[in-house]
Protein backbone atom coordinates (compact mmCIF):
# COMPACT_ATOMS: atom_id res chain seq x y z
CA UNK A 1 0.00 0.00 0.00
CA UNK A 2 1.24 3.03 -1.02
CA UNK A 3 2.86 5.78 1.86
CA UNK A 4 0.32 8.48 0.77
CA UNK A 5 -2.37 6.43 2.21
CA UNK A 6 -1.35 6.72 5.49
CA UNK A 7 -2.09 10.50 5.30
CA UNK A 8 -5.20 10.06 3.10
CA UNK A 9 -7.37 10.57 6.28
CA UNK A 10 -6.49 13.76 6.69
CA UNK A 11 -7.09 15.30 3.00
CA UNK A 12 -9.88 17.76 2.88
CA UNK A 13 -9.37 18.63 -0.66
CA UNK A 14 -7.87 17.38 -4.28
CA UNK A 15 -6.31 19.18 -6.85
CA UNK A 16 -6.83 17.39 -10.21
CA UNK A 17 -4.46 17.67 -13.49
CA UNK A 18 -6.37 17.85 -16.45
CA UNK A 19 -4.59 16.99 -19.94
CA UNK A 20 -3.41 13.12 -19.08
CA UNK A 21 -5.60 12.21 -15.93
CA UNK A 22 -9.21 13.11 -17.05
CA UNK A 23 -8.59 12.68 -21.16
CA UNK A 24 -5.76 12.04 -23.62
CA UNK A 25 -5.67 15.64 -25.58
CA UNK A 26 -5.76 14.93 -29.43
CA UNK A 27 -7.66 15.37 -32.86
CA UNK A 28 -11.61 15.54 -32.25
CA UNK A 29 -10.88 17.01 -29.13
CA UNK A 30 -9.31 13.66 -27.66
CA UNK A 31 -10.77 11.10 -25.46
CA UNK A 32 -11.30 10.47 -21.80
CA UNK A 33 -9.42 8.47 -19.73
CA UNK A 34 -10.54 5.07 -18.43
CA UNK A 35 -12.90 5.71 -15.14
CA UNK A 36 -12.04 9.16 -15.09
CA UNK A 37 -15.47 10.48 -15.51
CA UNK A 38 -16.88 8.16 -12.79
CA UNK A 39 -13.90 9.43 -10.42
CA UNK A 40 -14.79 13.31 -10.29
CA UNK A 41 -18.03 12.48 -9.70
CA UNK A 42 -16.97 9.90 -6.81
CA UNK A 43 -15.10 12.55 -5.33
CA UNK A 44 -17.63 15.59 -5.15
CA UNK A 45 -20.13 13.17 -4.06
CA UNK A 46 -17.67 12.34 -1.01
CA UNK A 47 -17.50 15.64 0.26
CA UNK A 48 -13.86 16.54 -0.78
CA UNK A 49 -13.24 19.97 -1.99
CA UNK A 50 -12.13 19.84 -5.65
CA UNK A 51 -10.29 21.55 -8.26
CA UNK A 52 -8.70 21.61 -11.68
CA UNK A 53 -5.31 22.89 -11.95
CA UNK A 54 -4.15 23.27 -15.29
CA UNK A 55 -1.77 24.49 -17.56
CA UNK A 56 -3.71 23.69 -20.95
CA UNK A 57 -3.26 27.33 -22.87
CA UNK A 58 -4.55 26.19 -26.56
CA UNK A 59 -8.17 27.12 -25.03
CA UNK A 60 -10.12 29.82 -23.01
CA UNK A 61 -11.40 28.54 -20.12
CA UNK A 62 -14.69 28.39 -21.12
CA UNK A 63 -14.07 26.71 -24.07
CA UNK A 64 -12.06 23.97 -22.64
CA UNK A 65 -14.79 23.24 -19.42
CA UNK A 66 -17.56 22.98 -22.15
CA UNK A 67 -14.91 20.13 -23.77
CA UNK A 68 -14.80 18.30 -20.85
CA UNK A 69 -18.79 18.93 -20.37
CA UNK A 70 -19.13 16.79 -23.52
CA UNK A 71 -16.96 14.37 -22.68
CA UNK A 72 -18.89 13.82 -19.77
CA UNK A 73 -16.95 15.40 -16.81
CA UNK A 74 -18.87 17.36 -13.93
CA UNK A 75 -16.68 20.52 -14.14
CA UNK A 76 -17.15 24.24 -14.01
CA UNK A 77 -15.36 27.23 -15.25
CA UNK A 78 -14.70 28.62 -11.83
CA UNK A 79 -13.48 25.25 -10.25
CA UNK A 80 -10.86 25.57 -13.01
CA UNK A 81 -7.30 27.41 -12.41
CA UNK A 82 -5.14 28.16 -15.72
CA UNK A 83 -2.36 30.00 -16.74
CA UNK A 84 -3.94 32.77 -18.88
CA UNK A 85 -6.65 34.27 -15.86
CA UNK A 86 -3.52 34.66 -13.99
CA UNK A 87 -1.30 36.01 -16.51
CA UNK A 88 -3.66 38.91 -16.85
CA UNK A 89 -3.86 39.95 -13.17
CA UNK A 90 0.26 40.20 -13.35
CA UNK A 91 -0.07 42.48 -15.96
CA UNK A 92 -2.73 44.61 -14.81
CA UNK A 93 -1.13 44.58 -11.42
CA UNK A 94 2.31 45.54 -13.18
CA UNK A 95 0.57 47.92 -15.96
CA UNK A 96 2.37 45.18 -18.57
CA UNK A 97 1.47 45.32 -22.22
CA UNK A 98 2.16 41.98 -23.96
CA UNK A 99 3.49 40.51 -26.99
CA UNK A 100 1.63 37.42 -27.49
CA UNK A 101 2.69 34.15 -28.99
CA UNK A 102 -0.07 31.77 -27.66
CA UNK A 103 -2.68 29.89 -29.70
CA UNK A 104 -5.41 31.33 -31.74
CA UNK A 105 -8.40 29.69 -29.48
CA UNK A 106 -6.36 31.60 -26.23
CA UNK A 107 -6.46 35.06 -27.72
CA UNK A 108 -9.82 35.93 -26.37
CA UNK A 109 -8.25 35.43 -23.08
CA UNK A 110 -6.52 38.85 -23.75
CA UNK A 111 -9.35 40.88 -25.32
CA UNK A 112 -9.09 43.41 -22.19
CA UNK A 113 -5.55 43.77 -22.11
CA UNK A 114 -3.78 46.56 -23.70
CA UNK A 115 -1.44 44.94 -26.42
CA UNK A 116 -0.11 48.38 -28.13
CA UNK A 117 3.78 49.02 -27.56
CA UNK A 118 4.55 45.84 -25.69
CA UNK A 119 7.04 45.68 -22.78
CA UNK A 120 6.86 42.06 -22.49
CA UNK A 121 6.12 38.73 -24.33
CA UNK A 122 4.08 35.79 -23.19
CA UNK A 123 4.32 32.57 -24.63
CA UNK A 124 2.18 29.55 -23.99
CA UNK A 125 1.40 26.48 -25.69
CA UNK A 126 1.35 28.45 -29.21
CA UNK A 127 1.76 24.71 -31.20
CA UNK A 128 2.00 25.52 -34.84
CA UNK A 129 2.16 29.10 -34.10
CA UNK A 130 5.70 28.16 -32.90
CA UNK A 131 6.71 28.88 -36.29
CA UNK A 132 10.81 30.24 -36.96
CA UNK A 133 8.94 33.61 -38.12
CA UNK A 134 6.85 34.17 -35.10
CA UNK A 135 9.89 33.00 -32.43
CA UNK A 136 11.75 35.75 -34.13
CA UNK A 137 9.01 38.07 -33.80
CA UNK A 138 9.15 37.64 -30.05
CA UNK A 139 13.31 37.35 -29.90
CA UNK A 140 13.64 40.83 -31.76
CA UNK A 141 10.87 42.57 -29.33
CA UNK A 142 12.61 40.99 -26.22
CA UNK A 143 16.33 42.09 -27.44
CA UNK A 144 14.66 45.76 -27.97
CA UNK A 145 13.61 46.20 -24.70
CA UNK A 146 15.74 47.79 -21.70
CA UNK A 147 15.17 44.64 -19.16
CA UNK A 148 13.93 42.01 -21.25
CA UNK A 149 10.91 40.48 -19.58
CA UNK A 150 9.00 36.82 -20.72
CA UNK A 151 6.25 35.11 -19.30
CA UNK A 152 5.98 31.35 -19.86
CA UNK A 153 2.42 29.77 -19.48
CA UNK A 154 3.88 26.69 -18.06
CA UNK A 155 7.18 25.13 -18.41
CA UNK A 156 6.36 21.33 -19.41
CA UNK A 157 8.68 19.60 -21.48
CA UNK A 158 6.08 17.67 -23.18
CA UNK A 159 2.80 16.06 -23.06
CA UNK A 160 0.92 13.26 -24.95
CA UNK A 161 -1.60 13.72 -27.67
CA UNK A 162 -3.42 10.94 -29.49
CA UNK A 163 -1.04 10.21 -31.97
CA UNK A 164 2.26 10.66 -29.76
CA UNK A 165 3.90 12.69 -27.78
CA UNK A 166 4.38 17.10 -28.75
CA UNK A 167 6.56 19.07 -27.22
CA UNK A 168 4.92 22.21 -25.03
CA UNK A 169 5.77 25.56 -24.13
CA UNK A 170 8.55 24.85 -21.77
CA UNK A 171 10.55 24.05 -24.71
CA UNK A 172 10.37 27.46 -26.55
CA UNK A 173 10.94 29.01 -23.31
CA UNK A 174 13.92 27.40 -22.88
CA UNK A 175 14.78 28.65 -26.51
CA UNK A 176 13.92 31.72 -25.92
CA UNK A 177 15.54 32.22 -22.60
CA UNK A 178 18.75 30.85 -24.41
CA UNK A 179 18.78 33.39 -27.51
CA UNK A 180 18.41 36.25 -25.23
CA UNK A 181 20.42 35.10 -22.05
CA UNK A 182 17.70 35.50 -19.84
CA UNK A 183 15.03 33.99 -17.14
CA UNK A 184 11.40 33.94 -18.01
CA UNK A 185 9.17 33.78 -15.07
CA UNK A 186 6.50 31.28 -15.41
CA UNK A 187 2.83 31.40 -15.19
CA UNK A 188 0.97 28.15 -14.08
CA UNK A 189 2.71 25.20 -12.90
CA UNK A 190 5.26 24.25 -11.19
CA UNK A 191 5.27 28.06 -9.49
CA UNK A 192 4.23 28.01 -5.61
CA UNK A 193 1.63 30.91 -6.56
CA UNK A 194 -0.64 29.13 -8.81
CA UNK A 195 -1.41 26.16 -6.44
CA UNK A 196 -1.20 28.65 -3.95
CA UNK A 197 -4.41 30.28 -5.82
CA UNK A 198 -6.50 26.49 -5.77
CA UNK A 199 -5.73 26.08 -1.68
CA UNK A 200 -6.65 29.10 -1.21
CA UNK A 201 -10.20 29.26 -3.72
CA UNK A 202 -10.93 25.81 -1.43
CA UNK A 203 -10.32 27.81 1.84
CA UNK A 204 -7.57 24.99 2.87
CA UNK A 205 -4.39 24.26 3.81
CA UNK A 206 -1.71 23.01 1.89
CA UNK A 207 -0.91 19.91 4.24
CA UNK A 208 -5.02 19.28 3.68
CA UNK A 209 -4.79 18.73 0.44
CA UNK A 210 -3.24 16.38 -2.66
CA UNK A 211 -2.32 16.67 -6.01
CA UNK A 212 -2.77 14.20 -8.59
CA UNK A 213 -1.21 14.48 -11.78
CA UNK A 214 0.97 13.00 -14.97
CA UNK A 215 3.86 15.29 -15.19
CA UNK A 216 6.42 14.52 -11.78
CA UNK A 217 7.83 17.78 -12.00
CA UNK A 218 5.62 20.10 -13.07
CA UNK A 219 2.03 18.58 -11.16
CA UNK A 220 3.87 16.37 -8.17
CA UNK A 221 6.96 18.17 -7.91
CA UNK A 222 5.48 22.13 -7.66
CA UNK A 223 2.46 20.76 -5.44
CA UNK A 224 5.49 19.12 -2.74
CA UNK A 225 7.21 22.64 -3.38
CA UNK A 226 4.14 24.23 -1.73
CA UNK A 227 3.42 21.55 1.01
CA UNK A 228 0.69 19.18 -0.30
CA UNK A 229 1.03 15.75 -1.36
CA UNK A 230 2.21 15.15 -4.99
CA UNK A 231 0.46 11.53 -6.29
CA UNK A 232 1.45 10.31 -10.11
CA UNK A 233 -0.76 8.53 -12.16
CA UNK A 234 0.71 6.38 -14.46
CA UNK A 235 -1.48 7.54 -17.61
CA UNK A 236 -1.04 10.10 -20.15
CA UNK A 237 2.81 11.70 -20.50
CA UNK A 238 3.87 9.22 -17.68
CA UNK A 239 7.13 7.66 -18.30
CA UNK A 240 8.49 4.58 -16.27
CA UNK A 241 11.95 6.16 -15.75
CA UNK A 242 9.95 8.78 -13.88
CA UNK A 243 9.41 6.46 -11.09
CA UNK A 244 13.36 6.77 -11.00
CA UNK A 245 13.90 10.59 -10.95
CA UNK A 246 17.00 12.10 -9.59
CA UNK A 247 15.48 14.90 -7.67
CA UNK A 248 11.57 14.34 -7.80
CA UNK A 249 9.75 11.78 -5.96
CA UNK A 250 5.61 11.35 -5.75
CA UNK A 251 4.17 10.32 -2.16
CA UNK A 252 2.46 7.48 -4.31
CA UNK A 253 1.76 6.30 -7.89
CA UNK A 254 -1.19 4.93 -8.85
CA UNK A 255 -2.29 3.16 -12.40
CA UNK A 256 -4.75 5.98 -12.98
CA UNK A 257 -7.14 8.56 -11.50
CA UNK A 258 -10.01 6.32 -10.73
CA UNK A 259 -7.46 4.05 -8.49
CA UNK A 260 -6.28 6.66 -6.85
CA UNK A 261 -9.88 7.74 -5.86
CA UNK A 262 -10.80 4.37 -4.84
CA UNK A 263 -7.88 4.53 -2.46
CA UNK A 264 -8.71 8.23 -1.16
CA UNK A 265 -11.87 7.72 -0.14
CA UNK A 266 -11.06 4.24 0.92
CA UNK A 267 -9.33 5.85 3.86
CA UNK A 268 -10.86 8.71 4.33
CA UNK A 269 -11.58 10.01 7.53
CA UNK A 270 -10.55 6.77 9.04
CA UNK B 1 47.00 49.74 -28.86
CA UNK B 2 45.46 46.67 -28.10
CA UNK B 3 47.30 43.91 -26.27
CA UNK B 4 47.09 41.27 -29.20
CA UNK B 5 49.20 43.61 -31.41
CA UNK B 6 52.52 42.43 -29.14
CA UNK B 7 51.16 38.94 -30.41
CA UNK B 8 51.01 39.99 -34.01
CA UNK B 9 54.51 39.94 -34.96
CA UNK B 10 54.41 35.82 -34.25
CA UNK B 11 51.57 35.35 -36.15
CA UNK B 12 51.79 32.85 -39.11
CA UNK B 13 48.42 32.54 -39.84
CA UNK B 14 44.71 33.76 -39.52
CA UNK B 15 41.44 32.29 -39.46
CA UNK B 16 38.64 34.51 -40.63
CA UNK B 17 34.86 33.86 -39.44
CA UNK B 18 32.90 35.16 -42.66
CA UNK B 19 29.31 35.79 -41.77
CA UNK B 20 29.29 39.38 -39.57
CA UNK B 21 32.93 39.72 -40.69
CA UNK B 22 33.64 39.58 -44.56
CA UNK B 23 29.38 40.17 -45.08
CA UNK B 24 26.48 40.49 -43.67
CA UNK B 25 24.12 37.74 -45.00
CA UNK B 26 20.13 38.58 -46.05
CA UNK B 27 17.91 39.18 -48.89
CA UNK B 28 19.41 39.09 -52.23
CA UNK B 29 22.51 36.86 -50.69
CA UNK B 30 23.41 39.62 -48.15
CA UNK B 31 26.09 42.59 -48.89
CA UNK B 32 29.57 42.79 -48.11
CA UNK B 33 31.29 44.58 -44.97
CA UNK B 34 33.20 47.94 -45.98
CA UNK B 35 36.37 46.87 -46.60
CA UNK B 36 36.42 43.44 -46.24
CA UNK B 37 37.65 42.72 -49.51
CA UNK B 38 40.33 43.97 -49.47
CA UNK B 39 41.62 42.98 -46.10
CA UNK B 40 41.09 39.80 -47.37
CA UNK B 41 43.17 40.24 -50.61
CA UNK B 42 45.61 42.23 -48.24
CA UNK B 43 46.24 38.86 -46.05
CA UNK B 44 46.93 36.73 -48.42
CA UNK B 45 49.67 39.46 -50.31
CA UNK B 46 51.15 39.46 -46.74
CA UNK B 47 52.46 35.61 -47.05
CA UNK B 48 49.92 34.46 -44.39
CA UNK B 49 48.09 31.29 -44.56
CA UNK B 50 44.59 31.93 -44.34
CA UNK B 51 41.66 29.61 -43.56
CA UNK B 52 37.76 30.44 -43.32
CA UNK B 53 36.07 29.01 -40.26
CA UNK B 54 32.23 29.34 -40.24
CA UNK B 55 29.30 28.19 -38.98
CA UNK B 56 27.17 28.46 -41.93
CA UNK B 57 24.85 25.49 -42.78
CA UNK B 58 21.50 27.02 -45.02
CA UNK B 59 23.54 26.41 -48.44
CA UNK B 60 26.46 23.99 -49.44
CA UNK B 61 30.27 24.98 -49.52
CA UNK B 62 30.42 25.50 -53.05
CA UNK B 63 26.96 27.60 -53.47
CA UNK B 64 28.31 29.43 -50.31
CA UNK B 65 31.79 30.24 -51.14
CA UNK B 66 30.17 31.45 -55.54
CA UNK B 67 27.86 33.48 -53.86
CA UNK B 68 31.16 35.49 -51.72
CA UNK B 69 33.43 35.43 -55.18
CA UNK B 70 30.83 36.97 -56.99
CA UNK B 71 30.76 39.62 -53.71
CA UNK B 72 34.70 39.97 -54.98
CA UNK B 73 35.85 38.09 -52.31
CA UNK B 74 38.79 35.97 -53.11
CA UNK B 75 37.97 32.85 -51.57
CA UNK B 76 38.26 28.86 -52.93
CA UNK B 77 36.56 26.35 -51.47
CA UNK B 78 39.68 24.32 -50.03
CA UNK B 79 40.03 27.26 -47.54
CA UNK B 80 36.28 27.08 -45.75
CA UNK B 81 36.40 25.03 -43.02
CA UNK B 82 32.20 24.05 -42.36
CA UNK B 83 30.52 21.83 -39.84
CA UNK B 84 28.34 20.10 -42.36
CA UNK B 85 31.50 17.89 -43.76
CA UNK B 86 33.04 17.59 -40.58
CA UNK B 87 29.50 15.99 -39.52
CA UNK B 88 29.72 13.71 -42.19
CA UNK B 89 33.16 12.84 -41.26
CA UNK B 90 31.65 11.95 -37.66
CA UNK B 91 29.23 10.09 -39.41
CA UNK B 92 30.94 8.05 -41.22
CA UNK B 93 33.79 7.04 -38.17
CA UNK B 94 30.57 6.30 -36.14
CA UNK B 95 28.40 4.26 -38.64
CA UNK B 96 25.46 6.82 -37.75
CA UNK B 97 22.48 7.13 -39.72
CA UNK B 98 20.94 10.92 -39.29
CA UNK B 99 17.48 12.37 -39.44
CA UNK B 100 18.28 15.75 -40.86
CA UNK B 101 16.72 18.88 -39.84
CA UNK B 102 18.71 21.50 -41.79
CA UNK B 103 17.60 24.23 -44.24
CA UNK B 104 17.23 22.41 -47.78
CA UNK B 105 20.07 24.18 -49.44
CA UNK B 106 22.18 22.13 -46.91
CA UNK B 107 20.89 18.66 -48.00
CA UNK B 108 23.29 18.33 -51.28
CA UNK B 109 26.33 17.85 -48.20
CA UNK B 110 24.46 14.70 -47.31
CA UNK B 111 23.83 13.15 -50.51
CA UNK B 112 26.57 10.43 -49.64
CA UNK B 113 25.00 9.34 -46.01
CA UNK B 114 22.46 6.61 -45.00
CA UNK B 115 19.26 8.39 -44.14
CA UNK B 116 17.34 5.21 -43.54
CA UNK B 117 15.74 4.20 -40.34
CA UNK B 118 17.84 6.90 -38.34
CA UNK B 119 19.77 6.66 -35.24
CA UNK B 120 20.63 10.02 -34.17
CA UNK B 121 19.22 13.63 -35.29
CA UNK B 122 21.45 16.67 -36.84
CA UNK B 123 19.94 20.05 -36.44
CA UNK B 124 21.27 23.06 -38.63
CA UNK B 125 20.48 26.45 -39.32
CA UNK B 126 16.89 25.65 -40.81
CA UNK B 127 15.51 28.82 -40.49
CA UNK B 128 11.74 28.46 -41.78
CA UNK B 129 11.99 24.93 -41.78
CA UNK B 130 12.13 24.87 -37.79
CA UNK B 131 8.18 24.64 -37.69
CA UNK B 132 6.48 23.11 -34.86
CA UNK B 133 5.91 20.06 -36.60
CA UNK B 134 9.78 19.83 -38.28
CA UNK B 135 10.68 19.79 -34.13
CA UNK B 136 8.17 17.09 -33.23
CA UNK B 137 9.92 14.87 -35.04
CA UNK B 138 13.09 15.79 -34.22
CA UNK B 139 11.42 15.47 -30.67
CA UNK B 140 9.54 12.04 -31.03
CA UNK B 141 12.62 10.49 -33.03
CA UNK B 142 14.96 10.93 -30.22
CA UNK B 143 12.13 9.71 -27.92
CA UNK B 144 12.76 6.52 -29.29
CA UNK B 145 16.08 6.17 -29.51
CA UNK B 146 17.62 4.16 -26.80
CA UNK B 147 20.36 6.75 -26.89
CA UNK B 148 19.26 9.68 -27.82
CA UNK B 149 21.59 11.30 -29.73
CA UNK B 150 21.73 14.98 -31.54
CA UNK B 151 24.40 16.58 -33.45
CA UNK B 152 24.15 20.81 -33.36
CA UNK B 153 25.83 22.36 -36.59
CA UNK B 154 27.32 25.20 -34.07
CA UNK B 155 25.82 26.35 -31.07
CA UNK B 156 25.30 30.32 -31.92
CA UNK B 157 22.23 32.48 -30.36
CA UNK B 158 21.70 34.65 -33.27
CA UNK B 159 22.98 36.01 -36.26
CA UNK B 160 22.36 39.64 -37.87
CA UNK B 161 21.05 39.60 -41.71
CA UNK B 162 20.17 42.97 -42.86
CA UNK B 163 16.62 43.58 -41.66
CA UNK B 164 17.68 42.36 -38.12
CA UNK B 165 18.73 39.45 -36.20
CA UNK B 166 17.98 35.98 -36.35
CA UNK B 167 17.93 33.18 -34.02
CA UNK B 168 20.63 30.76 -34.45
CA UNK B 169 21.02 26.81 -34.50
CA UNK B 170 21.87 26.71 -30.89
CA UNK B 171 18.69 28.01 -29.82
CA UNK B 172 16.22 25.21 -30.78
CA UNK B 173 19.77 22.92 -29.66
CA UNK B 174 18.64 24.27 -26.21
CA UNK B 175 14.87 23.57 -27.01
CA UNK B 176 15.31 19.96 -28.00
CA UNK B 177 17.69 19.22 -25.24
CA UNK B 178 15.39 20.31 -22.67
CA UNK B 179 12.30 18.76 -24.16
CA UNK B 180 14.42 14.81 -24.61
CA UNK B 181 16.66 16.30 -21.42
CA UNK B 182 19.89 15.61 -22.93
CA UNK B 183 23.09 17.57 -24.41
CA UNK B 184 23.52 17.78 -27.94
CA UNK B 185 27.56 17.43 -29.61
CA UNK B 186 28.24 20.62 -31.29
CA UNK B 187 30.02 20.00 -34.29
CA UNK B 188 31.27 23.70 -35.48
CA UNK B 189 32.48 26.37 -33.44
CA UNK B 190 33.54 26.67 -30.49
CA UNK B 191 34.44 22.69 -30.69
CA UNK B 192 37.71 22.23 -30.31
CA UNK B 193 38.00 20.10 -33.44
CA UNK B 194 36.99 22.36 -35.31
CA UNK B 195 39.84 25.16 -34.77
CA UNK B 196 42.21 22.43 -34.87
CA UNK B 197 41.20 21.25 -38.42
CA UNK B 198 41.86 24.37 -39.54
CA UNK B 199 45.11 24.75 -37.79
CA UNK B 200 46.19 21.23 -39.13
CA UNK B 201 45.15 22.09 -42.79
CA UNK B 202 47.27 25.52 -42.26
CA UNK B 203 49.85 23.30 -40.77
CA UNK B 204 50.15 25.73 -37.65
CA UNK B 205 50.41 25.44 -33.70
CA UNK B 206 48.03 27.52 -32.09
CA UNK B 207 49.90 30.40 -30.79
CA UNK B 208 50.93 30.72 -34.25
CA UNK B 209 47.57 31.70 -35.71
CA UNK B 210 44.68 34.08 -35.35
CA UNK B 211 41.14 33.82 -35.07
CA UNK B 212 38.85 36.98 -36.27
CA UNK B 213 34.82 36.57 -35.75
CA UNK B 214 32.06 38.42 -34.35
CA UNK B 215 31.08 36.26 -31.96
CA UNK B 216 32.43 36.43 -28.90
CA UNK B 217 31.88 33.33 -27.35
CA UNK B 218 32.05 31.39 -30.40
CA UNK B 219 34.28 32.46 -32.45
CA UNK B 220 36.87 34.44 -30.01
CA UNK B 221 35.81 32.05 -27.22
CA UNK B 222 36.44 29.22 -29.07
CA UNK B 223 39.49 30.07 -30.47
CA UNK B 224 40.89 30.96 -26.99
CA UNK B 225 40.16 27.61 -25.98
CA UNK B 226 41.90 26.13 -28.22
CA UNK B 227 45.40 28.46 -27.73
CA UNK B 228 44.85 30.84 -30.58
CA UNK B 229 44.37 34.60 -30.23
CA UNK B 230 40.94 35.78 -30.36
CA UNK B 231 39.90 39.46 -31.75
CA UNK B 232 36.53 40.43 -32.17
CA UNK B 233 35.27 42.58 -34.59
CA UNK B 234 32.57 45.42 -34.11
CA UNK B 235 30.93 44.33 -37.27
CA UNK B 236 27.61 41.78 -37.77
CA UNK B 237 26.40 40.48 -34.47
CA UNK B 238 28.51 42.67 -32.51
CA UNK B 239 26.54 44.06 -29.56
CA UNK B 240 28.62 46.79 -27.08
CA UNK B 241 27.89 44.92 -24.13
CA UNK B 242 29.89 42.09 -25.60
CA UNK B 243 32.86 43.80 -24.03
CA UNK B 244 31.42 43.85 -20.38
CA UNK B 245 31.00 39.86 -20.69
CA UNK B 246 31.72 38.47 -17.49
CA UNK B 247 33.85 35.20 -18.93
CA UNK B 248 34.68 35.63 -22.40
CA UNK B 249 37.59 38.74 -23.01
CA UNK B 250 39.01 39.10 -26.16
CA UNK B 251 42.78 39.73 -27.17
CA UNK B 252 41.51 42.81 -28.99
CA UNK B 253 38.41 45.02 -30.28
CA UNK B 254 38.51 46.34 -33.74
CA UNK B 255 36.33 48.22 -35.59
CA UNK B 256 36.02 45.62 -38.35
CA UNK B 257 38.02 43.23 -40.89
CA UNK B 258 39.82 46.20 -42.08
CA UNK B 259 41.19 47.58 -39.16
CA UNK B 260 42.25 44.14 -37.89
CA UNK B 261 44.36 43.73 -41.03
CA UNK B 262 45.65 47.75 -40.50
CA UNK B 263 47.44 46.21 -37.89
CA UNK B 264 47.97 42.83 -37.78
CA UNK B 265 50.12 43.61 -41.36
CA UNK B 266 51.70 46.96 -39.55
CA UNK B 267 53.16 44.55 -36.55
CA UNK B 268 54.00 41.49 -39.21
CA UNK B 269 57.77 40.32 -38.82
CA UNK B 270 58.65 43.00 -35.94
Amino acid sequence: MAVWCEAAGGVRGVVLDISGVLYDSGGGGGVPISGSTDAVKRIKESGLKLRFCTNETQATREKFVAKLQTMGFDIAVGEVIAPAPAACRILKERGLRPHLLVHDGLLPEFDQIDQSNPNCVIIGDAAENFSYENMNRAFQLLMQLEKPLLFSLGRGRYYKETDGLKIDVGVYMKALEYACDIQAEVVGKPANAFFLSALTSMGLEPHQAIMIGDDLVNDVGGAQQCGMKGVQVRTGKYRPSDEQHPTVKADGYVDNLAQAVDILLEHLHK
